[in-house]
C-alpha cells in the first residue's frame, strides 16, 4: 500500500492518488503518514479532500501534526482550525511546544479560542478536559419540531446530536431527551413531557476513568458534565470513553510489569524514554533484593552444612512469587472495574485462604512425588521444601491479595504500589520460612 | 441504601419503594439484587416497573436471572421475555442449564426462537455471536421520508436506529446513512444520493476482539456484520464493543498472571473454579524449576567454596524477571493493541538492545556501590555479580522482546506464552551466565 502511494507521489500522478485517498477513512490515510518519508508528507496532506483534511490531521501523531504545522501557511492553519472539532483541538494543543500553541491561538476564532482556554484549565485527568462543549440544549418548553430546527441548525458531530440535554435559564442540567425520543414523537409535543429527568452526570473535576467507567457501565452514548451549581459546561461522548478504558487498561498493565506508564506507543517512544520508564523501577526493585540477600547470608551455617538446600530456593522463590501475583493482579484487576472495594477485605481474605491451601498441598504433593521420583535429594530435605511450599503459597496469596486492598485504601495506587513488590516481599517471606523450617528440622 | 430497601420490603411499604426504583437506572437496580438476600429478591422484582423489568433482569448475574427464572409463572417469563432486545436473550440462554433453555425457547414468539437460533451457532469469540440483528435496513430507492417512517415504525433499541443500513434486493450490504445525514437532509432527498458507498464492515466469522477494535478506531457507534456473500446479517454496536474491550484486557492481564482466564468476576468465582483456573499454570511453572534446581546443582563445587556466590541468586533473578516482564508485557500489549507486529522484530531488538545496555550498565553501578559500600563481597564477587547483572538484563530483554512476537507468529497467544515463562527462562539463563561468569573469574 505505502509502495504504492509513493510510486504515485514521484510519478506525480496526483489525480489517480486524490481519487485513492478520497475511498479511505481518515485514520486508514493517517496511518498512512507513519510509514511515509517525511519529506512527502505535506504534499500528500495538500492532496486530501478538504472535507477530511480536518480528521485526517486529528489522527496524525503529534510529532507528524508539529511538522505540518510549522509547514502550514497561515491561510491552510486557519483552514484546519475552523475545521476541527474544540475537544480535538484541545488535544492537539497538549501535545504541542509553546510557540506552536502560540501560533495556533493566533489562528482561531475568538469563540473557541476563549473555550480552548476554558478546557485548557481543568487538571489532566478530569472529565473537564476530556469533555467537548459541543452540544445540543434544549429547553423545557421548546416543542419536538423547534428541537429538530435546533439540530439542525447546529449541526454539530455525530456523537454528540442523539443525546439532547435540557438545561434552564441559568444553564442548569434539567433532563435529556435522545434523538430517538425525539423521532418517536409528535412534532407538537412539548419537551418537559418526554424527557428524562434527573439525568446521571458528572462533575467537571471528577476522575476521567470514572466518567469512562460511567458510560460503560450504563450504556451511555454521552454523559453530561456539570459544575458545582450543577450548570451544564459539557459532554463526553463515548468514542472518547472508549480510548480513556484502554489507556487506563494499558497503564495498569506497565505499573503491575513495574513500569511507569507512558501514553506513547512503544515504537514511537525513544531510547532513553523507554530507559526513563524503566530504570527507577529496576534499581528500587534490586535494592530491595538486599533484604534477601540478608537472610540469606544469616542462614549461611545451615546453607554450608546442607548445601542441596539451595538448589530449592529459585523454585521457591518463583513459585511464591506467581502465587502471589496471581491474587494481587486479580484484585487489582477487580479493583480497576469497580467490582472489588476494601469493604470486601474478609471475604476476599477467607477465599484466598481456602485456594491457597488448595494451591499449596497440590504443588507440595506434586513437588514430593518428583523429588522422590528423580532423587533429588533425601527424604528430611524434600519435607522441609514441601512445608515450605505450603507456608510460602498461604503467606504469598495472603500478601497479594491484602496488599493491593490496603493501598486503594490509604490513597495510593494498587497497581503501582502492590504489583512490583509482592516479589519482593514474597521472596524474603519465603526464604526465611525455608531457612527456618530447614534448621528446625534439618538440626542444623 | 440496600438495609433501606430490606427496611422497606420488611415493613411492606411498597408504594414507597416502587417510588424509589422508578427513578433508578436499570444497572442500578441490578446492583441492589447482588447484595439482597434471595428470598426477598422475587418480591422485589415484581415491584419492578413493567417498561425497565426486562432492562434490570438482562443487567443481573446469571446465578439470579436463573433462580428468578425458576420462580417465575409462564406469563410473567413471557412477559420478561417479549421485552428482551435479541442480543441480551441469547447472552442470557448461553449462561443457563438446558433444562431453563427449554423453557425460554418455549415462550419465546417464533420469530425469535429461529433468531436466537441463528445467532447460537455462530462461534464463541466471532462477530456472530455478540451481533444483533435488530437494526434498520433501507433501500437505495427510498426517500429520507420514507426512512424516518421505517425508522418510526420499528422503533428498535437505542443504539441501533443512529446508523441505518441500505442493502439491495437480496439483502447484499450497499451503504449506509447515519440518523444525523437524515435529519440534515430534505426530506424528498434519494436515500443513494446522500448515503456512504462501501462502508467498513466484518464477517460473521471474525474475531469478535478485532470487531471491537475496528468500532473503536473508526469511532462508529456500530459496525455491519456481514456473511460470505456480503450479505448484511446483524450489526454490533458500541457498548458491546466497549464490554469486548475490557474483558480482553482482564483477559490479557489475568494471562500475564499465570491464570488462565474466566468470565465471572472475582466474587463471584467459587474457591474450586478460582483454584482451578491457577493450578495449572503453578504446577507448570513449578516443574519447570527444575532446570534452575539442576544448574544449582551443577555447580555445587563452585558455590561450596565460595557460599557468598549465593547470596545474590535472588537479586539477579528478580532483576532479570523483571527486566525482561517489562520488556515482554510492552510488547504483548502493542501486539493486542495492533501497534506491534511480526514485522517490527527488528526495530524491537534494536531497540531493546540499547534500553538493556542502558539498564545494565545503570545498575551494574549501583549494585557495585552498594556492595562495596555495605562491604557485602570482596571485589572479585563484585565484579562477577556486576558483569552477570549487566549479560542478565540484556538476555532478559532480549528473550522478552522476541519470544512474544515469535508466539504470535506462529499462531499462539502471546499473553499466555511467553509472559509466565520469561521469568522461568530467564531464571535459568541468569543462574547459567552468573556461575559461569564466577567459575571463569574465581577460577573455582
Amino acid at each position: 500500500m505505502i509502495n504504492d502511494i509513493i510510486e504515485l507521489i514521484t510519478q506525480k500522478q496526483y489525480t489517480k492518488l486524490k481519487a485513492i485517498l478520497s475511498d479511505m477513512e481518515p485514520v486508514d490515510i493517517a496511518q498512512l503518514f507513519d510509514d511515509l518519508p517525511e519529506r512527502y508528507m505535506p504534499l500528500l496532506y495538500r492532496l486530501l479532500p478538504k472535507e477530511s483534511a480536518a480528521e485526517v490531521f486529528v489522527e496524525l501523531d503529534s510529532d507528524t501534526q508539529e511538522m505540518l504545522i510549522r509547514g502550514f501557511s497561515d491561510t491552510e492553519l486557519k483552514d484546519v482550525l475552523d475545521e476541527l472539532y474544540l475537544d480535538d483541538a484541545v488535544d492537539i494543543i497538549e501535545e504541542m511546544p509553546s510557540n506552536v500553541v502560540k501560533r495556533i491561538i493566533q489562528h482561531t476564532a475568538p469563540e473557541m479560542r476563549h473555550s480552548i482556554n476554558e478546557i485548557l484549565k481543568y487538571p489532566k485527568d478530569s472529565a473537564g478536559s476530556i469533555m467537548t462543549i459541543e452540544f445540543i440544549d434544549l429547553k423545557e418548553d421548546m416543542t419536538v419540531r423547534d428541537a429538530f430546527t435546533k439540530i439542525r441548525r447546529t449541526g454539530v458531530d455525530k456523537e454528540t446530536i442523539y443525546t439532547c440535554y435540557v438545561t434552564d435559564r441559568n444553564r442548569v442540567l434539567k433532563g435529556l431527551v435522545s434523538a430517538k425520543d425525539l423521532l418517536l414523537s409528535e412534532e407538537d409535543c412539548v419537551i418537559a413531557d418526554i424527557m428524562e429527568k434527573n439525568p446521571i452526570s458528572v462533575n467537571t473535576m471528577d476522575d476521567k476513568e470514572d466518567v469512562a467507567r460511567a458510560l460503560s457501565k450504563y450504556d451511555f452514548l454521552s454523559l453530561p458534565v456539570v459544575d458545582n451549581e450543577y450548570r451544564l459546561v459539557g459532554i463526553v461522548t463515548v468514542d472518547d470513553a472508549i480510548d480513556v478504558i484502554e489507556e487506563e487498561a494499558t497503564e495498569d498493565i506497565e505499573k503491575m510489569a513495574a513500569i511507569t506508564p507512558s501514553e506513547k506507543p512503544y515504537l514511537k517512544t525513544g531510547v532513553w524514554d523507554t530507559f526513563l520508564q524503566r530504570i527507577p523501577w529496576l534499581l528500587l526493585l534490586m535494592i530491595s533484593a538486599t533484604f534477601t540477600a540478608r537472610i540469606i547470608a544469616h542462614f549461611e551455617t545451615a546453607l554450608q552444612s546442607s548445601l542441596v538446600l539451595s538448589t530449592f530456593i529459585p523454585m521457591l522463590m518463583d513459585t511464591g512469587g506467581n502465587s502471589g501475583s496471581q491474587a494481587s493482579v486479580t484484585i487489582i484487576r477487580g479493583i480497576s472495574l469497580d467490582e472489588i472495594d476494601f469493604s470486601d477485605i474478609f471475604k476476599t481474605i477467607w477465599k484466598e485462604i481456602r485456594v491457597s491451601l488448595l494451591c499449596g498441598v497440590v504443588l507440595a504433593s506434586a513437588n514430593f512425588a518428583k523429588m522422590m521420583i528423580l532423587k533429588e535429594a533425601a527424604l528430611p530435605i524434600a519435607a522441609v521444601v514441601c512445608i515450605t511450599l505450603v507456608c510460602t503459597v498461604f503467606f504469598a496469596k495472603l500478601v497479594g491479595c491484602t496488599l493491593p486492598l490496603f493501598a486503594k485504601k490509604i490513597g495510593f495506587d494498587p497497581a503501582v504500589m502492590a504489583s512490583p513488590f509482592i516479589t519482593t516481599i514474597v521472596d524474603a517471606m519465603s526464604l526465611f520460612i525455608y531457612f527456618n523450617i530447614a534448621t528446625a528440622l534439618l538440626h542444623i
